[in-house]
């Protein structure tokens, strides 16, 4: 039985992979309702950033929908960053999504600010941690490594059907 | 059968009301998904943009829910507005939502700028426009009016909870 | 006996007058420490904000000496606006002023943010609202009309210094 | 003979008139360089700033072009508008173009800008300005009046390429 | 005797130290009214800015306060950055504070930035710069060092209101 | 004969350099008119980008003047950047700009996203890249190197007159 009535899952999938797909599951035992926040949504073609958050809802709601984890209470949100402008960024989420009681994360920072704002903050579980990351993977990607079996079958397509791989090495030209 | 694959529906409903119900049900025949796109998101407590974005997809997910309208292939996605950067805005739309192919609106701007970006516009079936329409609505609120039967009861429901008739009537006070 | 600790005054102070000398007053009596925060600080050379945060700062800054209000528990603050971005305004504010319990305004919307993010308010008992506010001040810099009387010493001069009735005069060319 | 080495002609634009190349031709016999500045270049699709900089930069080069006015020494640069920021406003023009000594304006707010930052200010004979404005030119194009005969060739070729008419038309509805 | 009527101690006070504390007493004796402006005021919880700028106006208001510095004729005034737009941030300070002729800086792009503006610009002696610095203050903070004999007691005070030393490691596993 | 109607050479230009001038040469035989948009015009005063727009407008204007290479045909643009926005950047920069269609760059993704907003781009053949890139010319200039022998006699005279070296010494104390 759900605990809360509403939790926010918070990240900036860079890209969707299996660490986020099991954050998912595990947030959906907890909350009647669940809010996937796409972070940093209005950067893109960055190393940090490579895709838009348009691509990276996308590649969410594709690979929720073969898991068959979508349905009516799970809402996809894109949410920009705030440019080091910390103190106001919990509020300024709040603007764009529905109330929510908890917060699933793993970073530091965010778990610091949302508890600070009296939130609920639960750290999800390590799915394989030291395989498993947007960094990692994206510098599989750049290096011509074995990246794919670390993502979900619908970052997976939205990733070829963008031409992510290619992408992600032009950028990394730059770090 | 759906015409399109993808299509979004545009607007700042400020409320949702019965006439934005009536467009969803219009579009959801159209195309196979739907996207809400809740616009002029980073505004709030003004006259034209009395209620933020998280209040305004809560209202539209309510009221949704209720008519069953709700499923795995619509997202409500809210996204800011640039300023009177016009000129960029499809673009801006595009960064934060998945692609689509037809856009729903009968805002002539909206339909001019995505028009131009070669999108196929479909206007929506006036409903009962004279009487339906968000500037109207809100008026009736500032005014103690009977507006209350032009809204889903979803929006009713969130109104009451966050004392829209109250916010809408201290920000009259600059009108 | 102070009531409150620290309170904080909210106002744009385009120019500051009577009425906000009066206000400064009343709320020096009620708390230990008194923020003076000029709203609206980036704008500058326009109808309803013709004077730049550093001269209404110095305007106020005059005036109170010459009342002998100015002590250490006194601070003057500018906080930019967060252009009609009014649900993260409180907090906004809230990062560029130390803490305070108490706020005092007259103006209904900022009321309402601070009520809603549980702030005791106290309206400021009106000075002669009918002659003395600062619409109905430019508007008689505008038009040559007797303004001087509105204000303390420490803002006519400043107003003197800056030429301050002719730039008023040359914006009201806009209006 | 130039009385100055170089000179800013700063306006809007919308659109190029013939009251402009009035004034070009008036600052090109004050200056040996003349810098074009086409201002609140950010903004398009607006009833004040329908066009944008790139399609105003295209009126003023054709127009010019065409009255044999181009040469070396004439800079078409835009800048963008600093959001009521006016008091940053002369110091932003400044970082965006060679350095220049004297201004052609009719603009009150802009002679008075520029005037406080030591610059000298020339301002340009009207060219029958009951009758050539870029506002009255904007209200007969809304309209369907006869504007084609206040503006150069240029504009008129580039309003007819990119359907100008049509546009502002679509943009007064909202007016 | 005081050399000028106004200065600026211009620094981001990332938090305030003795090595600011003696800033301060100098600048004083040079000075009637001193302009303590804190710099980069919108940013908070990085590693550079952990501070928010209330929280740092309070660190220098209270150290202030207990030596007995603090008078009519001391201003604390948060300013933001401008984003790398350094060529009009001198010009962005002078909006937001009153008239002044001296900066006390050590910063050498500050000194710059005010010495082409035409400042007369006064470097601070140096206290003990080796060992008090802010950058290294925030490393021993973040280490676990011994940071606390390198501030006045008014910011150690806030610090611990305000939990700072784990604020700072927290924000330290993202360097 | 040029191949096409109108091309954009887009770059930082932090300074103008030989390179930067024999892909204006080049650029000249494939367009009958060029664009030369100077990007990141907004920022100043940084190891990256040391010279304002205007700065670099004025070296490449005195450096094409003095090879002959100005014409009626040939526009100095400054074109903001967008924050790593850089969806939006292709739609950014045509705002502010006439029509082209054939774009000028070295830089991986400007290439790859003008490539994708279906632009013809074209690498500029490289001039010597080993020695002579703004980065290397920036390096020498801040350690006292030989850089006057990359860079265009007008950019020498620019960098002279503002003082070039001072300002790129002291930003190299942050580097």
């Amino acid at each position: 039985m759900a605990l809360y009535r509403c939790g926010a899952l918070i990240g900036r999938f860079q890209p969707f992979h299996l660490g986020h797909l099991y954050a998912v599951k595990y947030a959906l035992k907890k909350v009647k309702r669940l809010l996937v926040v796409v972070g940093s949504a209005q950067f893109s073609y960055t190393w940090r950033n490579p895709f838009t958050a348009g691509e990276r809802i996308e590649m969410i709601w594709r690979s929720l929908k073969r898991e068959g984890l979508l349905n009516d209470s799970l809402l996809l949100i894109p949410v920009d960053d705030t440019y080091e402008r910390n103190y106001i960024w919990v509020r300024h989420v709040e603007n764009y999504v529905p109330p929510f009681k908890v917060v699933f994360s793993n970073d530091p920072l965010t778990i610091q600010l949302f508890k600070e704002a009296n939130y609920e903050v639960l750290e999800v579980p390590l799915f394989n941690r030291g395989e498993v990351s947007g960094t990692r993977i994206r510098g599989l990607m750049a290096k011509g490594g074995e990246w794919q079996k670390y993502v979900p079958s619908g970052t997976l397509e939205v990733l070829k059907e963008i031409n992510g791989e290619h992408r992600i090495k032009t950028i990394f030209k730059y770090v």
